[in-house]
């Protein structure tokens, strides 16, 4: 039985932070027809959550495209639960976007009701965390507060630390994602995840070993206090993620 | 690229330490005619190495008929590598096998060249050890130094100087099997591997944490330093043993 949280976010009848570690996949396309063709082909590989990263999207800079696009997303999904991440450069994001243009994209998207879920960064100043707050209450959309370290894996008490600050700063759901140099520092992540829950973090967390060398927390994750993995559908949107279908074989021996 | 032994073992071009975390299933039946349909069925799944668990086998205190099977069995595998392994009772064996009918076994066992590596318990007394390590050395059969506990997880130093022991009488290859209580036991037995290595053992070794929890030790332990992991054939010798095919699915996500 892997390791639930107190609290769980439902959306669209999914659970996050409930009985199933659950699987999202990104969508990372530049051009709207490879988009949507990456979610037919996505659909059939039946993700629990998909991910827009919309900073890899070659119109993210023209609001009215990336909303008509977000709404023509959302009808062809049904009922999975999407997450719009504007990835800041700094921590991954796949263009040079300002504070500026990241808030206003996210305020009008979310405003929209086509999003389900929002992530953005702690690094972030805090009127930009607090207006996304405060736009998300609004209209209903959940926030992930995420931390990525593409380098190294900090100590575990860092990694304990930033999901409770996360937590702190209002997030529905903590995130942190981080590079291991050695098969210890993939340890040191899976332990700082179960220390959290020790600790009292109730809300739904995700914690990532990345690179070949963290795969382990990808498929192991989720018995250990993370809530929600990510899995490559046609280009994965982080190094180390695993095909869904790998994936998918891979945990069902850990999660019976 | 997973964690290799310094010193390898090579038997019938399988490297045990070497850069396959390979694959053993159990041979459990009690009667020949099934352990033969056991075998047949088995070897469709390609595993690396075989045990025969002869402490399950219905006729293992008939020297005669066991030698005869053993041979039977050898003849059938062409160069899987086969381990014959009589377990005592206190560490899970499934009949009461007086010392010196383990002994006696054993050694008429090694004597026909028909197994490659026998498998005894750390905790028989220092004679018993001596007088199968000394056959063994005279048929050139390979030792594994076992420890087991099925009911809890020790200290992580317990852990690691059990493999150092096991080293230290004479294995071959040392082996530790133990039972998680929680999560964190799994992590501990996976640390205590990592550091089991980093502390300078070079023979091959074996660490197991079983039961459901620690299924992903068997998946990942070869990521920290383990050599060999067991998978279900027809049916698992030891708790949390996951059949083959899944396990080997689930490991091609991880060594890479």
């Amino acid at each position: 039985m892997r390791l639930q949280s107190d609290i769980k976010v439902e959306i669209r009848n999914k659970i996050i932070g409930g009985p199933d570690f659950l699987i999202c996949v990104p969508l990372v396309s530049g051009e709207s027809s490879d988009l949507f063709k990456e979610v037919a082909a996505i659909r059939q590989m039946d993700p629990d959550l998909l991910e827009w990263r919309i900073d890899g999207y070659d119109h993210v800079q023209d609001i009215d495209t990336s909303l008509d696009t977000l709404a023509e997303l959302r009808t062809g999904l049904d009922d999975i639960p999407i997450i719009v991440t504007c990835r800041i450069h700094s921590e991954g994001g796949l263009k040079k976007l300002t504070s500026h243009e990241r808030q206003r994209l996210l305020t009008a998207a979310m405003a929209t009701g086509n999003l389900d879920i929002a992530d953005i960064e702690l690094c972030n100043d805090v009127h930009f965390v607090q207006t996304i707050m405060e736009t998300a209450r609004k209209f209903d959309v959940r926030i992930i507060l995420s931390h990525h370290d593409f380098k190294s894996t900090p100590e575990e008490t860092f990694i304990v630390d930033t999901l409770f600050k996360a937590r702190d700063m209002g997030a529905d759901i903590a995130k942190i994602a981080v590079m291991p140099q050695s098969y210890q520092d993939v340890l040191t992540l899976l332990k700082a995840t179960l220390k959290t829950r020790e600790h009292g973090l109730k809300i739904p967390a995700i914690s990532i070993s990345m690179g070949p060398q963290g795969a382990l927390s990808r498929i192991a994750g989720g018995l250990f206090g993370s809530d929600v993995t990510f899995a490559s559908g046609i280009t994965p949107s982080a190094p180390g993620q695993v095909p869904i279908k790998h994936l998918r074989n891979a945990m069902s021996v850990l999660y019976t």
